[in-house]
């Protein structure tokens, strides 16, 4: 029987979702324009940390405005929690998302693990890695300066919606905490 | 700032998403058709038992079909594992999905907890509710009769394809299995 | 060195604190009046379920309330999640809980594994155990009849803030209550 | 390069280990003389429940002394906890063991489960299945009558030294229990 | 209806309770005496690591021992396991605890996260900060020098009498100590 | 009642299984010919990171391999996964594992946590401990280069099968690998 849909995948933590990511998905959605994408959110769970400071909801609510804003269509966004077992991570994504065709990702570890289970991997060309960059985005949001440009627009609006720049302040390692809060 | 979506949620474990679960998500889509409809898949993690014989990923796919072939719009799709702890569910789903602006649901726990955690709970009519019944359509599929009218055509033509009624037949509760199998 | 407290422990889930546990505890406390007794609130994780309603939090206030309004002393409170390893039960509790000289407890399981792990168990006499079962009185709960002369006046007055009749009505087994709810 | 070993798989949760797995064991050993065999033990992490009164060490030493007893051969012994994720539960067990080239079990889902993965199943025949079943033989250790004769003698011995029919008469579904034990 | 205690919240890891965390007790006691305050020990599942060498249990008798020697009270003392998802942390803590009237806490995160969902936070001063740090005891403790007067005397004899000045030598970070060992 | 079998244990994560370990393996053999023993494979649930690249089904593989080649018997492998809590290991372990009599490490921390639950622990001579270290010959994978000579003949071969070098070679920490990967 014939497929209903062909399928690609992308998994970010998207921690923000900057102009870097919107350009890897422009990329695909232009280069086969009949598939529909998956967007995995990983480590889902996390939220509140300096390398996951947005919940998956946020980031969720982040690309969602991006797309729309951008008139991409076809898009499916998904929140993957960490299983935090490499070996199985495939065979659970499998377990959870309908079948997929073709995985994206510039990451060698996703690409080892995918091409193992029999998959085709491609890496999409990255525009400018090293202006957007999610690590680099969350320090100039902890001093506030200069990530407006490194985001989408309504990606912008949203996050000081929230006052993330107050958010990365607050989490940022430099910043001295006390002993008495949650754990990690 | 203006909301870039509303946005309403149905939850279901949709074992198998029947003809009573595409009537639903019409009416929700015709009452109100400029918002999103998120639907999660419930017990996400669960598959190959009497009660969820379905991967999230079937289940995912027999929706992806269904409303495609529907031309329903503006509708999203998101796993659902369960976290066991009901207390803690609304607040769960709050940090894995974007803003949410109604509830759509008949189970009156649902409603009770998205209420005390102050939600709009609307209570969708349903069809013949007696006839679209999970557990009833499993029990056809277990004996392969009389089940094929009761799901979309193209979520008929997925469950051949990917032979449930053999599973179905396997899982079903009378069936003598032994004791050696993997355990819940 | 001298211990600091000698300290006897009483493991429940209290759903709901009832007058027969106050009777337990009462006599617990005037047959060694120098004592700590540790309350432990079993099942900790567990609510809105019908062999569970009350989140671990409800109980602990139900708890403080009797115990202040009997003037009962030295008595600790502390909510135990399930931990699903019985082999591994007491080791467990032993890493939470400060130490303990003395288990009550009229489970035979509970017992088993207590002197298993070199403790004194110690059957406390229960006065009407007929009459004063949790089962029961959230029976009597769900239809709002006959409960309040069961528990003591002032976790009669707590449960009625919190609506728990109506509660327990929707959680009943006998309630039909539809296939879209977080599922445990 | 040619694999070390050719192994076979046969998972159990033994509780207890009798002479009916005994007899399984001892007819694979003989067709496939030189072949290992692992003995997976199942639900690993369960114990002190009527479902499964011993835990994964006891059952590994019951395994262990029986099959010493019969002097049988190339025999491993694996504890293996649940998953609760059938979907993932091949891959799960592949992750942890070495390879395994035939799967030994007469449980319909085992099968389909390692057939769905590619693996080539076998049905060992059962000798006198009724008679030796699991729930049987539990059902008399609880009422200490007529369980000697279905174990392999040094089970039989061990489960004396470990007082395992006082143990079950306490684990019983029929015993009243009383509610203040841990729960599962 | 009347709350029948207001209540404060102080969450901590205690590893070890020292003089600071002892002088913060005392003022908060002091400055609110009618209230009840609740020391939350964080972190509660951990133990035997250079963060957190000390297990729940072994923190709430140093607690209690220190409490009670300085007449302290309306003290309660809790567990609290991590749940490693911060942005359910408060809500997890409100489905195990009694209702919270005020938070204390100089942790920006903690008070940041209970400040989202509502609460009050106040903050305590601290005498001395430098002086009482945790890392800094531990420290002290690993060279058995220098650590007795910086903690409560009850608690620097308990600390003796389980010989915390040899766990804390072996778990210094400095310490060459193979690679078998259990794993974190 | 006389213990069917006197049982030793080492501990130990087998990342690779080298010839250290095999010659503390041979050691043990020849101290205590009659004795079995067990190696538990430590951070089961881990593989594909730079600490733990193997899963435990390969480490399992490379031990079967070397103890076959080197003709040693009554040796027992078990996976063992992380529980994350020091203070139940030992009884974790004595739940999943027959009757230990003696444990062999030269870790401090696995030494004491088995003494303090009552265990007998030898060091076992180490030869060569610089020369003989996984993390070590873990780098020296990952450069292809003079690993060969320092695991036993059969591991070398194994592992060049499965193309250890490569997978070490991506795992390394100093290797550049994008953001969008599965997450531990």
């Amino acid at each position: 029987m014939r497929r209903a849909t062909v399928r690609g995948l992308l998994v970010g933590r998207f921690q923000p979702f900057h102009s870097g990511h919107l350009g890897v998905v422009r990329a695909i959605r232009a280069g086969r324009p009949d598939d529909a994408l998956l967007l995995g959110i990983g480590s889902a769970q996390e939220s509140y940390t300096w390398e996951n400071p947005f919940t998956a909801g946020e980031r969720f609510e982040m690309i969602v405005r991006a797309v729309d804003d951008a008139a991409l269509e076809r898009i499916e966004i998904v929140p993957l929690a960490d299983i935090h077992q490499h070996a199985l991570w495939v065979r659970h994504l499998e377990g959870l998302l309908p079948p997929i065709d073709r995985v994206y990702t510039n990451n060698a570890l996703t690409a080892l693990l995918f091409e193992r289970a029999g998959y085709e991997v491609a890496r999409p060309a990255l525009r400018n890695r090293a202006r957007f960059e999610g690590r680099q985005i969350r320090a100039r949001l902890a001093s506030d300066r200069g990530w407006k440009e490194l985001v989408p627009r309504p990606v912008a609006r949203y996050l000081e919606t929230i006052d993330a720049p107050a958010r990365l302040a607050l989490l940022a390692p430099n910043v001295r905490r006390g002993t008495d809060g949650p754990r990690r």
